[in-house]
């Protein structure tokens, strides 16, 4: 098989790879460390570099260009990349296969993470196991099961607490364990007594609380590996779409607030049985689980009554971390575990807020980065190490696929991304089976390709197929629809029944966009800075797939910066939540966090809702 | 009215007193601080004094002896005071009334309290009250209502915890308070959360959990005052007389653990509701309770299994004061409030033994002091500040009047003090009323009054009447009776049956005293000392009135030492408990008594078994 010379710039970096490595392949062999936060699935954007040789065309799929250095962009480069940014070079590392020798620009940004990985992350958890051989009691050293335990910790815990159903426990478990056993610990609680050396079995859960996904991880926590990650609808969305409505049900109805409180966690629950099942881990060994969440999830998870969040002065009941046992929650993890919710910012700025600035270190950053979480809620943060600014929008379900004629969550059968290319529509499906609905990633993209072609105009209005026909291309003009008075426009036909995009999914998209960027606007004025004074924009989200952010840029979610600073990182407010639950350093880093960064209250501001107006349009 | 001067020696000081005033009201006049922990009520023994003038005569009652300086010891003090030391001018302070000019001579023991007075305890309780007022939410101050309260306390209670329920009181709380407001805490832990200015209520209550007696003080904290004292029978009792029926019936039965720790709960509860009806206190405002108890009565009330205290090595399960919500006990006060148990010493001996100590100060005194908790458990401490030794005898209930025929508890009805003089059986009944049965004072007055008037044996048999007819008064003879083959010995007529002791509850008192007098023989021998080296004896126990000394020493339940070196002190354990409550130097000092206190368990001893059988004799 032939060989071909690849070399990188800056540094000059250089490796022999065969015909048909991905770039990204190629980079490895020459010691260059492109981020792939997404894993090779060319979704999320990050590994974008640019080659030296124009392309000599950017048609053809799948055939090498004859005598080009790069097979032709495939389906996620021309999704991901913009026909303008192919033709001068950019290119997905992860996607890009080598035809011939060629020289790669690789931009100082596909460097540095987003996201800090977890391998950069050092585990020192909350959770300890310790293998402790006690000496059995006698008439010269009748001492109690308690004193044996403490003395055997002194060094390690010296202000060891045992509490009451753990004492209770000591009397069964020491004899019959010989003495011999194992002690889980949580900061200074004595959380669990297991018989033997079980030290190598610690585990912890990360929960990602959003208003409507949730997304459980589960870490083994002496090395800090991920085993699973499961995500759910919240099931608070029985009681409404957003954090208003579930105010109003958690203040107006009896037991609102507790019917809440326990649908959280049952969604927790449900998850946590999943991965349980999955990796075969014992409940008993999850000793602790780190949950974030907008202020709103924060308070009805530990069931404090939301109400003051709702109106002037937009005022949580709690922002410092709050750390209680699992069986107060009625979480299902170890009873006497532990549950840790990392610190809120102010109104509804919460948890996942912190999490999310954890995540992507801009706290420590020099360079002014624009993450934007886009959920139900959407939190916005600008700023770098010497100053954060954050605020909330009410961006509603649309980016997760709620309130959605044909939405989904990102699960199998899901369109996550769409291309229209010559009027033909092409879609790709979660899974790889026959369509059945559309994610918040394949929305955005069927908005911004119906938009790009011709379907929508700039106001959001489909077009009917009779004002179109003669100038759109006939397979194009015939996705128009009309059903039952309602305009429409097929994605996909192959499923049981076809996908379609209706007028109202297209506003509710259009009301998320603006709520999003009229906050991105406020920011920016309050910080005091240009669209341009932004460095990167990261677009994160608990959704489950990858937001393209050409697609982004292309609807106006975003301010319009090239697009290889605009970077999709996928869930990282989990990912914060992840490095919280493996280091209680990292726990200090979040509350410092919480303390130092401004909130910018929108609700009271006409400029935002002057704004938002003026956002709506694609 | 005549006035009467009297002289107290050693120190010389005088006072003039009208005619019939007591000893003990001169020595106040005088400033001579006599301790009467009784409450001049004539049970202790405590403020016996001796004067310089021989009495005409012991006999006679009521009247004054004429020409004699003081008027003639009424039954009380012919009770606690033997005949022998009456002819050599003792006498109780607090009975004896003046006649004449007299001179008296004070024994230091009589100044010096056996039981630390709650006017000595300066209050520092763990319970805090303190009164904010916040400053209300704002939009320029929107921070949340925890940090509006931690903040507030930041110099008081830099720590401070606020645990999820009062978490989530705090959104209903501070807007209808108007953010005027007073908190409780209990060490560093937010318990209540009150409207208004209620700093000046603040309660707690102390318990002394005995196997038979459960005794509750509600306590003012912010002064230390003694707002009631409740006593109960222990539920328990229900499920076994002692401590190891107790631990059979926890160990062996399904729920038994539970029905005992509840058994308990529910007894205390009872009290305190008794305790909350008759003072008007809100139970929402008991935030702590302070508990102590054998080590068997702690493992219970805490619901952990006892079952290690029952066989060899007699290990507690934990020995360390153990701190938790009253919720998780279901203890009835404040739920959010705190329990907290002093720390056990070793075996059977437990937290009681330390409260004993510490409301007698023998850890910190020079004279070597024996200390007896009478109890179902009882328990026994010999020594000073350089050592103090401890042991635990089973005694069997019958000092709390249980398993005893005509037993009952020390209230209203039961004879509290028998004494026989010329034939004539005189009694005193709790309330004045007729007797309905006996307590144990009453119990051991009558056994030792019987055994000196010769219708029991040494052995403990009570003769028959046929025997000591013609021998006996026959007014004292004819109170000898058989009934269903079972002899007895009729203490009182009046009330609707009469009150009659049997051989069987004679036998029941025989074994409890051998029991502690050979603990006692024990403790001697192991710290190296004889009788006599006992500066004095205290009498401690939880059954509501006071062993006579005299009696106690007559049947041989203590060493027979001078009389005025034996003194009853009443709950010792329960003033502990109190102690405790107010103040949480003490509780460190408890835990200092805990960890330096020597236990000797006298189960697996056989000179304790041979003694036992030795001091079964009367």
């Amino acid at each position: 098989m032939a060989q071909f010379l690849v070399k990188f710039l800056p540094d000059g970096l250089e490796a022999w790879v065969p015909d048909g490595s991905t770039l990204l392949a190629a980079a490895a062999a020459a010691h260059v460390a492109i981020d792939a936060p997404c894993g090779d699935r060319g979704i999320c954007g990050k590994c974008r570099v640019q080659v030296d040789l124009p392309l000599p065309s950017s048609e053809g799929r799948g055939e090498g260009a004859g005598g080009a250095a790069l097979e032709p962009p495939n389906l996620p480069e021309r999704t991901l990349i913009p026909a303008e940014e192919l033709t001068q070079g950019w290119r997905l590392a992860c996607q890009a296969r080598i035809a011939g020798h060629v020289t790669v620009r690789v931009p100082e940004r596909a460097l540095q993470p987003a996201v800090v990985p977890l391998s950069q992350v050092e585990p020192k958890p909350a959770v300890r196991k310790l293998h402790l051989r006690l000496p059995e009691p006698t008439l010269e050293d009748p001492a109690p099961d308690a004193l044996r335990v403490r003395r055997a910790l002194a060094q390690q815990i010296p202000g060891l607490q045992i509490d009451l159903p753990l004492l209770r426990r000591l009397p069964e478990m020491l004899p019959a364990s010989h003495y011999d056993l194992t002690v889980a610990t949580v900061g200074d609680r004595l959380v669990a007594l297991e018989s033997g050396d079980t030290s190598s079995r610690s585990y912890g859960l990360a929960v990602d609380l959003g208003t409507t996904s949730v997304v459980a991880i589960l870490l083994e926590l002496n090395g800090g590996r991920t085993l699973g990650v499961e995500s759910r609808l919240n099931g608070q969305a029985n009681y409404g779409a957003d954090v208003i409505s579930r105010i109003t049900h958690a203040t107006t109805q009896p037991d609102g607030l507790e019917q809440l409180q326990s649908a959280a966690v049952s969604t927790i629950n449900s998850a946590l049985d999943t991965l349980l099942k999955k990796t075969g881990i014992d409940r008993e060994q999850v000793y602790e689980a780190v949950v974030v969440g907008n202020s709103c999830m924060n308070h009805l998870f530990l069931g404090i009554n939301p109400d003051s969040l709702a109106s002037a002065p937009y005022q949580p009941v709690v922002a410092d971390p709050v750390s209680c046992r699992a069986a107060e929650l009625g979480l299902a993890i170890n009873p006497a575990g532990m549950v840790y919710t990392l610190p809120n910012i102010a109104g509804f700025v919460g948890s996942d807020t912190v999490a999310v600035i954890l995540a992507t270190a801009m706290h420590k950053a020099e360079p002014i980065r624009l993450a934007i979480d886009l959920g139900t809620n959407g939190e916005i943060v600008l700023g770098n190490r010497e100053r954060l600014l954050t605020c909330s929008t009410a961006a509603g379900p649309a980016f997760e696929g709620a309130r959605i004629s044909s939405g989904m969550r990102a699960t199998e059968g899901a369109i996550e991304m769409v291309w229209i290319d010559e009027g033909e529509v092409k879609v790709q499906v979660i899974g790889d089976v026959p369509a059945i609905g559309v994610c918040g990633s394949g929305l955005l993209d069927a908005v911004a390709q119906m938009r790009g072609s011709g379907v929508l105009n700039g106001g959001g209005r489909l077009l009917s197929a009779e004002k179109v026909d003669g100038v759109l291309p006939p397979r194009l003009v015939q996705r128009l629809v009309r059903n039952d008075g309602t305009d429409g426009f097929v994605l996909a036909r192959r499923g049981r029944r076809p996908v379609v995009l209706t007028q109202g999914d297209i506003r509710e998209l259009q009301l998320a966009k603006g709520a999003i960027r009229a906050g991105i606007f406020i920011l920016l004025k309050e910080y005091g800075i240009q669209e341009g004074d932004i460095t990167e924009i990261l677009l994160a989200g608990a959704f489950g797939s990858y937001v393209n952010p050409a697609s982004a840029r292309a609807i106006g979610l975003v301010p319009p910066l090239p697009i290889d600073r605009i970077t999709a990182v996928g869930n990282a407010a989990g990912q914060g939540a992840v490095m919280a639950l493996l280091s209680t350093e990292l726990r200090e880093e979040a509350s410092h966090i919480a303390r130092s960064a401004e909130h910018v209250e929108l609700s009271a501001r006409t400029d935002f809702m002057e704004q938002f107006v003026e956002d709506l349009a694609l």
